[in-house]
């Protein structure tokens, strides 16, 4: 375990527009060179750190270690590749481009015909002008990948191929770990891969998320701690989970995967493997009080990190909080998901979203009404003075009726809120003055 | 406890038109002052005994009276109230209705500048030519309600007010009772608000229905305890919890409240608290039988006294009955709420209703099939001998096979009707029958 | 008990086009002269002994014999039956076709008027060309069934009636019953009426798809035991399950009615009493992954034998397959329900539907994910090497998935294919791949 922050630096200036900083740091993250594996990751915690409230430790794992029912994989890292044509010219240049050379490829030097070559070329001929992103993790192979239209130029008979990389048994994967501790130690997850070289929305929107709201959370009392995980997908969390099965995960009682949050499609929420887990409920609970397009969609075994932490062993309530999901939006792994593609804006509604559902979950509880045998007279107790004339004094006045009526032990706020079909923060207020007004205790 | 029949009059004639007797009752109770205490309740109860089954019981509860977490207020009377004009004449004039004087206003008297005078004034400037409906309960205060073109008429400088009314701490709040006893103590409870002046849908539409239905009622065997209720909105049914709180209140098996049932709108039903109560589903099938358009609708914790029986710790199961709720249509609480608004078919078709609702609740029973495997011979038994060649006969022997079917001990009878979408007095019809023929014994 | 193949027979030559023997297997049977009892019910199973695996037995009920709430009746045969007119012409003559006398109709000869022989004719007014199908089983009573256009050729004064007809106390009630016996003795139920004279559809198509199933289940390894019924609707199964009230019955699982399946509409499932038996989402399953247009209804206490099964007292899990039901297609019950109504097409495809559903019985199991923490490493046992670039190879990776994740032992393969909407064969597949890695056991 080191720290990514050993070499201090300034944090960032505040700054009024959250959107605006998360871009930033989105585009001081993009020209990385990460991988599952090597000094990518490395690189990509020690700018996190910079951004990150204290605490954001790094975790190695040897090679070869057995993690749960995988081994992790030799490190990976890479110096130059290309390709050069016979006039010395290189015509794919891992230099321009991290997305040019399959994530994870053997090293290879020497000689190849244009069809030997071709075998090892990946282009998108429906998207001729983008480079599409290819690995190959668990079976060693090189290749590199290349915009259609310039496959379409490759004429040489012969090209020099060169991939300098290295893959050491004795190498480690990297992740990165921070907990904010609260007064409770029942934990949130937020997990977010880190394995995704120059990719925007994929991964970095999903990390820049994160970073607003470890910040966010880290100024303001805590009920639950708080964990934040910076890993490669699938064997990150898979050592994760291998590693924490004993200490953090039994005590896990809400998590979200955080990916894909910074381009312009709609919230799409994909619940945990449980269906009606509190998380899956309370994320419900704050896209519809936010008032914006979006969609809940089920469990399926397919995805991201939720995968393994909702494998039947673990069955942990963690779910997948995205904008358009992967696979279906055009930029998704090529070259247009480059920063571009990702709005400021966006970035900012998305960490807003997520605040309210931390906002939530923190305040969640159960109450007891204290003179449950008819309605206690409000109007003696000031509580009726609240009540304006209008919309919003209605609304007040149902607030406070709805908690009253429901707090008997077994009603959480959030069963109120979506049964009242009042936001969640005026239930929350309502529930306030009255536990001031001694009509309501935790349950 | 008194009795408002001591001054024993005539029962009315029987007539053919219930709907007609029905609004001759509700004119009659039209022009009394009513409010939650006082005079107009008592005169209020003395009509009612007249029309209803002998046994209605009038109950004072002294001012002062702690009941739940509220306290009974002062008894208010009103003898007079206007406010003259610089020539004497009276611009507002409690004696032409009395909606003109907000209800529970303080005495006062003496000459107010028209500025004053406003601040005390309430009319509709989206409906010029209606008297508003205002009271005053539980914070002191003095009004009058006029139309608004009226009011628009004050151009004195000076006007006269007098309210000659009383605020009394050593008098009480008055509610009626009247108990059906049944073959069980297992009770009934059919609630009314009798605390409205001069507005004839809210509530004296609900005032004739419970009368209609308790001499219904009153002529026939009962299973149940039928329990009305007239007592004053809120405090009224606060009152009566409290003082029936380990009598009656334990025995009550369904409920009621009855209001809003003599304007034009189709019926509306609020479930109780519970949701899926006996009576929920008794009301939604005899909504269903009754073939009329309806419209159901999920508890909320704001409305009339199903508020206080659905609080938490009674948490009855006590509907909400009426055509077009309170606030849904424009003359609501307003002089146009008037015996004309109200017409003597509509009350009619109320009556059959909750008559129909009475049936099933009666009615409803599960039955062990005493001949459970396979069907029995129902030819052998002449129960085939009922089906005619038409929709009517197929109708009988789907009933016949629904009841047999069902009929585990798991299922009633409302289960039943709503399970074959078949009129639960063809269930209970086909149930008679095979209990006759000694297929089936109760559960 | 006897056997209806005593007599041997040459079975039947192998055919590629199923539809095409099973439709010839029904015109073979259609001229027979069934009923609830007698000779004609023993020539159809001597019939179907041809066709069917070895070791059909038929079952003779004494007429008089008490089953559950029935007595077996009188065995009925007839020789002939006719109506002459005064010119001696047989105007109606039961030699032309079965349908032209009511079921069951007791013995008579005599001359008639054209009045008393009116009262028991049958026609149908709005279909004047086709001949009724009319009995009177529990009710004695005699008459003729005519197209009604023959019937208003009626115009003599007096006609001679001959009904050649014996209800024999002595008799019996026949039924066929084949064991296919499986690795357990846990029971599938497959009931057919044999009661319907001359009508195709119903219900010969369902004999004849019965007939496909057990030759096909014959051949092959069965987990279940295959019982089927061929008897008298109604006093057929309340025989057979007077019969084996403490034998088979307490061993079936599943069950299933089949009757109308050679019609042209789609299919139709009636679920079981219990709704949700695994019946009814085993058929539910099966017409979805069949991709063919198709309804599912609720139970009701009307139709076939599932009346009988589904009383109370059993509650067995049998549901009822046809196509178009009865009653909602213009043919039924008519002259016009003929061979030429039925399509070998129509046929075949209800025997694959069937097959499909027992496939699904067959293999459905609860697993236990062996390797439950986190997705185990697909591609070090060689099951990723499955996948292939397109839709189906997702398909195959995604059924993995689905089967790891929900193989908690409390999810059965059924439940997998409706959750992940993937077809059962897939999902099965993937279950056996998986076993066959170690990674899956039988819960």
């Amino acid at each position: 375990m080191w720290s990514p922050s050993d070499t201090p630096e300034l944090a960032p200036p505040a700054t009024r527009r959250p959107g605006a900083a998360m871009h930033q740091m989105l585009r001081e993250l993009y020209p990385l060179g990460r991988s599952i594996t090597g000094d990518g990751v490395r690189a990509t915690l020690r700018v996190l750190a910079t951004h990150l409230p204290a605490g954001l430790t790094a975790h190695e794992v040897p090679s070869g270690t057995q993690v749960l029912d995988w081994t992790v994989p030799p490190e990976w890292n890479i110096r130059d590749a290309y390709v050069r044509d016979a006039a010395g010219r290189r015509v794919i240049d891992f230099q321009q481009h991290n997305l040019h050379v399959v994530g994870y490829s053997t090293p290879v030097a020497g000689w190849f015909s244009r069809a030997e070559l071709d075998e090892h070329l990946h282009s998108l001929p429906e998207q001729p002008d983008l480079i599409p992103y290819r690995t190959s993790y668990y079976s060693p192979a090189w290749g590199f990948c290349l915009a259609h239209h310039e496959r379409e130029q490759l004429r040489d008979e012969q090209y020099e191929v060169c991939i300098d990389a290295t893959l050491d048994p004795a190498g480690s994967l990297t992740y990165g770990q921070l907990v904010l501790p609260g007064s409770s130690d029942e934990e949130v997850l937020i997990s977010c891969h880190i394995c995704h070289p120059s990719l925007a929305n994929d991964n970095l929107s999903g990390l820049v998320t994160a970073v607003g709201l470890a910040n966010w959370l880290a100024e303001r009392p805590r009920r639950y701690t708080y964990r934040f995980v910076f890993l490669p997908g699938t064997i990150g969390s898979i050592t994760w989970l291998h590693e924490h099965r004993a200490s953090a995960v039994p005590r896990i009682r809400h998590g979200l995967v955080l990916s894909l949050l910074g381009g312009p499609g709609h919230f799409t929420y994909k619940r945990s493997r449980q269906g009606a887990a509190a998380i899956d409920r309370a994320v419900a609970l704050a896209l519809r009080d936010a008032g914006t397009p979006h969609e809940l969609r089920d469990f399926s075994p397919y995805g991201y990190d939720e995968r393994q932490y909702c494998s039947p062993g673990f069955n942990l309530p963690v779910g997948c909080f995205t904008r358009t999901p992967f696979g279906e939006f055009p930029e998704y792994h090529t070259s247009a998901d480059n920063p571009a593609f990702v709005r400021p804006r966006q970035l900012a509604q998305s960490l807003r979203l997520v605040k309210s559902l931390c906002r939530i979950l923190e305040h969640n509880r159960s109450y007891q009404n204290l003179s449950p045998y008819g309605e206690p007279q409000l109007g003696r107790r000031g509580l009726y003075k609240n009540i304006g004339g209008g919309l919003e004094g209605q609304q007040w006045q149902l607030a406070l009726l709805w908690v009253l009526n429901q707090s008997d032990g077994q009603h959480s706020l959030v069963d109120i809120a979506e049964k009242a079909n009042l936001p969640f923060t005026l239930i929350r207020k309502a529930a306030k003055a009255l536990r001031h007004a001694q009509l309501l205790a935790p349950a």
